[in-house]
């Protein structure tokens, strides 16, 4: 029999579709679901339109962690919403405030063996117990809810060999920033990231989150550790132990690329702006001054992480000019440092406490000062994503964050034994955690009866029609290469807040090419039924984000026409039920001009055979020219774009129980 | 001998002009002074304008406690310009997280028989200790800080006699529901409270401080009480011992106007919304769902109000749909909380901790859902001031929030006796609180040498030139009755972020009634040297935010000629060096219209010696018209108008030395 990885294992259990080779798509059977309040509105919005009775999965959690400032009603109204929508469709709800969504779910949730998708680009940090666990659009975890097997393209999978064990002052942090320094924030695409070997014995399941939650800013598709005795410390150490089960590669488990990190050799690195894979060692700058420094994140959420920059700062105070911020990633974790004596002696040495959540991590408050440098144990230093334009931020370890809070300037925790005169502190996990999980609220055996509390924000997703077979609908807009999701539909404060309100965020679409798209989209939905728009290559590159078809859609996009699609922008046309079309000839695209009309005729028969789909162009002057386009949809991409998308498909196989095996 | 009350003994010790006649100004010396983060960038602003050298009061403390979430640079700027400013002019500095500036003060500066100025509307807050303590404008804050006095209609004294022992369950939030439930918002006006009386020994300095800040909601000038044996045990808890000194009312002092408070009386209250004024009993309202409860702000800072409440909750939760939000008024009292368990007990029943600081007391987060209950032991519930349009906030005591945050309902707390078979928790005051002072940063003794640190929002007030003899400039804009300082300089998330930022916020001059406003001005400045407006009766009402004078003139405003002025309006138009005439006859405002040319001439002598100013009108087709005008200074006001306004005055004083006695 073959032997097999840790990967391998997880999959193999799990396959329902295709076979494992790198490269090949492959359908596998998801366990655990994982939302976060940011994205979780619209998956719940997609459940409540795919008529989902209740959750298919083993385990599904919605959390709130994202918007917790609430500087106006529409965050709090998103909580209640996403309370009742959890409680109707059986999710599990993690009260704002209860923490972070990432060490939450691996504290009560997390299971060796099973498999997780999560709305949330850090969802690989469960690999940590010895899951697979992987981040996903929105509307591929309300299918997996639905019981629906997530489909990816099977991943390389990447041994990294850890040996030896990790100097004083170097820890888990060092050890995903040293991947980073070496292969930088697209090493690990298309991959998964499997870790095993001797080294791991003195890592501790947190440990393993830092570097599995991290693996996301390689690019990996997601990180596996196996499950082992320390796996068993932690799940006992959270009363779960019965939740624990052996999982580890075969003796001659074979790996497609191979690496290998000496933990003896490690010092502490840092990444500097503006990017997780800009890293250097800490030696390199220190001396540099700073003005913040922030502790927490789900990069290093654990009760070690907070303790030791607790010891570090114990009996002394921050230094005058740094604001040293503390965000408790869970309030298991808080009671767990009041009781090590970790809050109090953060509390005396001067820490400013945040609520349990994201916070500054996605740019919720905590923007630092003009042009100066923050030290955060975060993921991620993207520009401006603390809100700051001018931003500096340096991501490092709790050890050269608190050692900075006291000097003022960057340092290496190493010299704190000669400015201190200190030694390295060692944590002692403790038994047992204070354990007590009533912000965990769990959903009732049947939520048929109850309402979802819509705010004045939140408003159902509209119905959407299966694909039409002829229309007469005009080009609304004539693009370029390389048009942006961005373009298609724009990130930022102003559209954010919308996120849940279709009709509101539709108005935004085109808006950064042409500020008059909505009011023109509006008036031909009334007076053709649609529209359509061209481009030219790369189509609706950047962002994965799901509004920039939705919204189009809303505003009743027919088809695009372009020479060619970014994967997963064209993925999502699909899944919303827009035609992706594209040129045979790609000089075709100079006799379009915006407003003529699009004549399209025997649409479905067409799409389903792979015909050539001609197009007929009547022009302005009532003259018409034609030409040939086609499209690269699979068998079942086909049916989802026939029913109008991929929740019209889901809400049918619902209602005819025909979901297949789970 | 007069037999005085404390009021008058406090004011009679700091009198330097005038007489303690109710209705006639006084001028009297300050000791202290309180500075918050909002108002304070501007406040340091006019010190550099001023030239300030070193601040003269005893003690002066900048406090950063408004802006806390750092949603952009701007917050994080100021508080490191906040900083540079405190050291270089000689203020206290406490730090972001460190507190809320009323409890800090108390707990680390008040002192019985000082007198204060701040700029925070609660100032009164440290009457508890027996000090005389004013909220104010910026302008008269700052003046205080450069040694001059602070100027007052002397108020009537108000005495209130409390007699007996609260009943268990009612607290001294309760006490000041009453006095609103039988004074309403406005029952204060041109009064300073002074309460004495048996009652006055169950009520510790941390009550008698809840009572005294909401004192401001009844709009009186302050609260003072007595310094008693509670205040000296208050001032030894705190290390503090040797800075109390007894302060009481003689045997047979009089009040000019008379209340009483049988404390044995008093039922749970609530003030419904909107207003502060709108009290009820708990009883009354007791049963309706609630979304929110917020425990927290100056208005019940202390640790027995979060001890209460942790008590109420303790081996509980908190009801599913209620988010329980705890704000710890300062990191003292984080310290002892986590000393007395109060910290852990409320954690565990499910509290969302936020850092230390007024958070959404001032609308900074924690907005409620829309059109939920969200119950506050917060000073005010004005409409949209949580940041949620339909909000229903309500204000209540601890006991009430508790009690209610576990039911989900509005709960009178003494149901809890029935509902939990609870007894009232007794409050045991601890022999000396955990302090820890790093978070406040002592000035240096010369700070001449420090850079202020100004971020790219901050710029220094601009220069204002002394009144002119003689000018020709257009009339910008013509106003009717009752304009508004909201239609001057209007408030508003857009707005409030430029508030250090002179040029920025001056772009908003008068958008409200006419949007080319600015862009005229701007123009007229540089071909007229500045202009005119016109208005009718009440120039001016509404908040006494200074933008509306200071934005106006950085426009080249010259002068306002109005048929009357709102009062506060009024002076801060002289303190910024615009002239306010009046009309002699009323009649004359039809003759102008606007983009006519005003001539005026000999002005500073016509100022100076009171008499008619005569306004040549030059009409569009080149005529005349002549009218009356005259204006109501007093000598002392005069002075600064014709320097330009009072920072021009202190400027010249600060470099004469010419700062009377202190």
């Amino acid at each position: 029999m073959k032997q097999l990885n840790v990967t391998q294992k997880l999959i193999k259990e799990h396959l329902i579709e295709g076979e494992m080779v790198p490269g090949q798509e492959i359908g596998i059977k998801i366990d655990q679901a994982l939302l976060q309040d940011a994205t979780g509105t619209l998956v719940q919005l997609e459940l409540e339109a795919m008529g989902l009775e209740k959750a298919q999965t083993e385990v599904a959690v919605q959390y709130v962690d994202h918007n917790l400032l609430q500087t106006d009603y529409k965050n709090a109204d998103d909580h209640l919403f996403l309370l009742s929508a959890a409680q109707k469709f059986g999710l599990w709800y993690s009260r704002p405030g209860n923490g972070v969504s990432h060490p939450v779910h691996m504290e009560r949730f997390g299971k060796p063996g099973k498999t997780m998708v999560g709305s949330d680009s850090h969802t690989p940090a469960a690999g940590s117990l010895g899951m697979l666990a992987i981040g996903t659009g929105g509307l591929d975890v309300a299918a997996a809810i639905a019981g629906q097997p997530y489909y990816v393209k099977m991943p390389e999978v990447w041994g990294v060999k850890l040996t030896g064990k990790l100097p004083d002052w170097v820890s888990a942090k060092d050890v995903i920033l040293e991947m980073l320094r070496r292969h930088d924030v697209k090493g690990g695409v298309d991959k998964i990231i499997e870790y095993y070997g001797d080294g791991l014995q003195h890592l501790s399941a947190m440990d393993r989150h830092v570097i599995a939650n991290m693996g996301a800013e390689l690019g990996a598709t997601t990180t596996v550790f196996p499950s082992d005795h320390e796996t068993k410390r932690f799940l006992k150490s959270q009363k779960r132990e019965d939740d624990w089960k052996e999982l580890k590669a075969d003796d001659d488990a074979k790996y497609d690329l191979h690496e290998e990190i000496i933990l003896d050799d490690l010092v502490p690195l840092i990444a500097l702006p503006t990017s997780p894979g800009n890293v250097v060692p800490v030696s390199e700058v220190a001396g540099k001054e700073i003005s913040q420094v922030v502790i927490g994140s789900s990069a290093n959420p654990g009760l070690r992480d907070f303790w030791i920059a607790s010891a570090i700062v114990e009996d002394k105070a921050v230094h005058n000019d740094v604001s040293f911020d503390v965000n408790p990633t869970s309030r298991q974790i808080i009671q767990n440092m009041i009781d090590n004596k970790a809050f109090g002696n953060l509390i005396k040495a001067g820490a400013r406490f945040h609520q349990s959540g994201c916070m500054g991590c996605i740019g919720m408050g905590q923007a630092p000062a003009s042009g100066t440098i923050s030290l955060r144990t975060m993921p991620r230093n993207f520009p401006d994503r603390s809100g700051t334009k001018d931003d500096q931020v340096h991501l490092c370890s709790p050890e050269t964050a608190a050692a900075s809070a006291l000097t003022g300037k960057i340092t290496d925790p190493r010299d704190l034994e000669d400015l201190y005169g200190m030694t390295y502190p060692k944590f002692k996990y403790p038994e047992f955690h204070i354990i007590k999980d009533d912000m965990l609220v769990a959903p009732p055996e049947d939520g048929s009866d109850i309402k979802l509390e819509k705010g004045p924000n939140i408003s159902s997703l509209p119905h959407i029609d299966p694909l039409k077979d002829a229309c007469q609908v005009p080009v609304l807009l004539k693009m370029g290469d390389n048009i942006s999701t961005d373009e298609i539909l724009k990130a930022g404060a102003d559209v954010l807040p919308f996120r849940s309100n279709l009709p509101e965020i539709s108005k935004f679409s085109y808006t950064v090419i042409d500020d008059t798209f909505y009011d023109r989209a509006m008036k031909t939905k009334e007076s053709h039924g649609g529209h359509v728009v061209v481009a030219k290559d790369n189509y609706a590159q950047g962002s994965s984000r799901e509004h920039a078809a939705l919204a189009p859609k809303y505003l009743g996009q027919v088809a695009v026409i372009a020479n060619s699609y970014a994967r997963i922008a064209w993925q999502n046309l699909i899944n919303f039920g827009i035609l992706p079309l594209e040129f045979l000839n790609v000089e075709d695209y100079d006799k379009i001009d915006q407003g003529d009309e699009i004549i399209l005729k025997n649409l479905r028969e067409n799409v389903e055979n792979r015909n050539t789909i001609e197009v007929t162009l009547k022009k302005s002057d009532g003259s018409k020219v034609r030409f040939p386009t086609k499209h690269s949809l699979s068998d079942r991409q086909i049916h989802i774009l026939v029913k109008g998308g991929i929740i019209n498909d889901f809400k049918e196989r619902i209602e005819e129980n025909d979901l297949g095996e789970s």
